[in-house]
């Protein structure tokens, strides 16, 4: 059997099996406000636990507003800036992405692949073995063309795979209903994908659920569960626990 | 826990447990005639009142105007002439803003970065801790390229947050129907979204609602609640309240 | 209570609480046969009724045929052609639209704006207070570029706003059906939006209703009410009404 | 009341309340197979019996054939080669239209141009009062440039209301189900518009139906009604007919 | 009447009131899967019982591979070899079609071009009366000019107009499913239109149904009507035979 | 009757009535996390263990991995590793496909020349009568232009039919539900299209359906049934077994 690793909420890696096969790269996708930040990052937390040093690149906000909304919703996570301290997690700042690309070259390719290069040198500098980056989304935004997109996404797989890295790429997708959600043409590069849902009847709650579209290299549960955001952790109710 | 701005309507602040975090940048998108700039107006006034001055930048109508139809519909906001003569409030005239560009450069390019930049030098210059942009659909409409859009956007979002400023970004869709709402592919770079609509079934009357579809840094209520247009402000009707 | 002018449709005028908002530029958009040009045409009638001249801007049709196709439709209204003798309502022959271009100017833009600085000089000739574009449609078919169109209903919407004109600005919607209606992006620079449908299931009739989808400076009923063509102008329809 | 052309189809006068009126130019659009070319040429064939001379402008099929299509169809329309021998019809031959347009010019916008003004020089030679062009779709077609046709469709508007024509503008819808159905964005320029459908259900024979979606200078039905092809023209089957 | 040509399938002929009217240039157009190569080919083989030469050109496959997938569904054609030696039915090879292009021409328009006189010159070598292609898909896949398409098929479909030829030209349709099915644009320029469906609800069978769209020169059925493909050639089950 | 390949799922085998006729290049389309792979790793697998050698050619995933995916998945297939050293199965690395096509050729359309006559080299060498290329959507992917992708297909399918090869080439859709599948325009190409489907309810588990959508020179069963991925190879419910 291919060695796991555990994604750290509990329900998640019960519907795989024990955990992401080791060395997959894996879509975290989900429309606004699903909560995908907060999975991601309690990736890395679970795995620095485990004594995993885990890499979270943040892109979209600073990673000292990151760690407040983290410790926000997750307030149970009271070790958090102690495994900060330690290096076992480490927020690398690129929120700023574009002064970022600014300063590491001038065409867009050259810059993208510098972003490439730069998550190896950090990656090789800190001994990550989890990352997160957040989001990919961004990255895709700034590019001036969809080509140069998919071939940079195909830089980033192959230099991860090399690098011997388990990694969660997240996407937004811009709906927050799930009948709505389209995959993007290069998914399929990436060994796995979860997609997390807000959806909601007219007129009733949103139900947070997530589903586990397909994971190279392991059986996996294919049904659709809710979760929710508890100060200890994303929750994942599953069936045979209810029924317990 | 992060600190937070009361919006000033009852009902989104208990929706939000106490407001919008401090800081966060917030899309306010909705169908035409769901009241978008009086949410963001009487967000500046609620501000003003406690003390805090706020900018309302008019890109779609003249400041007279735009005050003339608040009073209109909010009558019981009798203050608000003493506090834009007090500069709490101020409302900041771009609404030629073709001109406005015209004045301040030449290709687009610039002309937008200028508009980013007024945006700070005024923010500088009243103090204000709370702004509104009506609209960012405006901004849209002018822009030759959706690329550029995306940059200026960008750049908006990471000034405003180097300035210590919480803001409601107004953003037209161009439907009235809750059900054929899509998300722009840039919503994702704000902190949060709140989405307006103006739903109807066939011959009956339109309702209005509001719904939070994301927050960072706080938990918030993810129920679509219906809201009015009272001469004292949004009242929007939580559940809770029903029941009493 | 900003004030208001009557667009003299007795059922729209109680649905806008007294009627249009002084100044305010107001798209009426509708499908094919649903009677927007009757609509446009008895705004101008009962404004030079109530000694307010009016300008109806016909772009599609020939003067003599939109008033031959109003008394054939409005045969009540027999004081028409003194009105216009009277000049208190003009019709602006614009039909030949693309001589029209011709003469004034060569490239695209130029002309456009030429339209608009037209408008401008017959507004001023004839002291208009309310006026008709029939129909922006026919102005966006000829532009060669979206962006273009913006750009010269962003001028027209501010040229119309500085000579304290109300109008109606006719639109073409190409679908019947009111489930399908999608508004156009640049929808939202206006300060109201009316629309006219014209709907049917299969087998039934269709049936004719309107709805203020949004008005800016007052309060506006939001229900879809059905209308009629009647001899004596547009007859709406109010559940109140009913009931009586 | 305006003067009105009646088209001949017992039901449709009736829907129309007396025929179209004069100097309408009225798009007949349809689904394949639902019998426009057929309800064109009847609208022809009605109005020489009634001293009318028409004109049929056939882009798509062969003279011949076209008339060899109709007898199969209308057997009772026995006096055909008559009116034709009269001139009171002519079929103007433009099937092998590249065949034309080559002859005729070099640029696509000459030889288009140079069609409007071919159909002018026929109607003059030959004294029609009504025309029928089969079909727009081609011309359409043969463009490559959407803007020019809607140029060119402007232009043959005006043309045909300068020469005091009726007609009617064959355009083909590419499905046969009415719910599919989208208007062209040019339609709006035209002052009629008659549908008809060839809708099925899954399992059950396809229904053909017609209805007028818009008619300048007259009330129409607003009712969808079933039609069939007899050997005697287009029978119209109205509602009151039915209850008779 | 419109002398007829049987198409050779029972219930086809039925549907057409004896067959397809001469000369007519039809469209088979249907999803993967449907049989529309066997049903083109079962025309070719009854012309070619009846003495009427036929040709099928095969842009897709390779002679040898047809006629094994022929045979290997209408087993109880057994005269098939001895129809193809008699030159009764001649399957033009083009199923290599890039390199009979390349051997023809270099621009693209010239080789299609040269595609349509070659097939000119093969029905005047063969005296073919019935010709089928096989399949215009192919061609427009391998256009890179959509409007070139476009000319080509007016070229194609006047060619064989010319020629006195009844052709069935097949088209494949991107889905399986009727309910999704378009037509494209330059459909209505042929004279017919048979669709072929593979319809299948969830979990349930796909059965196979086709119709008759359009059909100019006479009536015909507008019912859907399922079919299989039997030994003996393609069966339709027409509701008068299931009542018998 | 042509002779067939089974492929060695005894589910589908029956449902091909025995197999893919030899030398038909067939599609295996499939959303994301359907089994596509595996699917295809057991045709060459189980032709391999018949002792015909089977070519893998992996785009997407290092030949190890996919190895190890397999015998995760497959764990009763014990003699993969012998097979694979008599060089019955060849794992044909193309993985890091961008470096590949760096070291064979500049412009993309010559790299992708070279890639097809690459495959025709390996299956000279080889001796292979069955390959797999997972995946097409790879090389889409990858290609600048819509057009050069076809041009390819083409190649590719006439090289491998004149290599007397039988193929499954793998397609991403990107979707996971059935009912928003849409074949690709230029699959009419391939001599068959089978489906996997992964379609899930609200609520529901997702369950794995396969449907064969086409294929020439057999019949083939038209219904859609459920299949598991079990350790001794994906394992096809069939309505005649359940039955016994």
């Amino acid at each position: 059997m291919r060695a796991k690793v555990p994604v750290g909420i509990e329900g998640v890696d019960k519907m795989l099996f024990g955990g992401i096969p080791k060395y997959n790269q894996v879509i975290l996708a989900g429309g606004p406000g699903s909560g995908k930040t907060l999975f991601g990052f309690e990736f890395i937390y679970k795995g620095a636990k485990l004594g995993e040093p885990g890499l979270f690149f943040s892109l979209e906000e600073q990673p000292q507003m990151i760690l407040e909304n983290v410790k926000e919703a997750f307030s149970e996570f009271t070790d958090l800036d102690k495994l900060i301290e330690e290096k076992k997690i480490v927020i690398y700042d690129t929120s700023d992405i574009r002064a970022y690309l600014k300063n590491n070259g001038e065409g867009s390719m050259y810059s993208f692949g510098k972003l490439v290069s730069d998550i190896e040198s950090v990656i090789n500098a800190t001994k990550a073995k989890r990352i997160v980056i957040d989001s990919l989304s961004l990255i895709k935004l700034l590019m001036p063309d969809e080509l140069e997109y998919r071939n940079v996404s195909i830089d980033l797989v192959s230099t991860l795979r090399r690098l011997d890295i388990t990694s969660l790429l997240i996407v937004e997708i811009n709906t927050a209903e799930k009948s709505q959600i389209q995959f993007q043409p290069e998914f399929f590069i990436y060994d796995g994908i979860i997609t997390m849902y807000s959806s909601g009847e007219e007129g009733a709650n949103r139900a947070l659920t997530l589903e586990i579209i397909k994971m190279r290299g392991t059986k996996h549960s294919r049904t659709t569960v809710p979760y929710e955001i508890t100060s200890n952790g994303l929750g994942v109710l599953l069936l045979a626990q209810r029924g317990d």
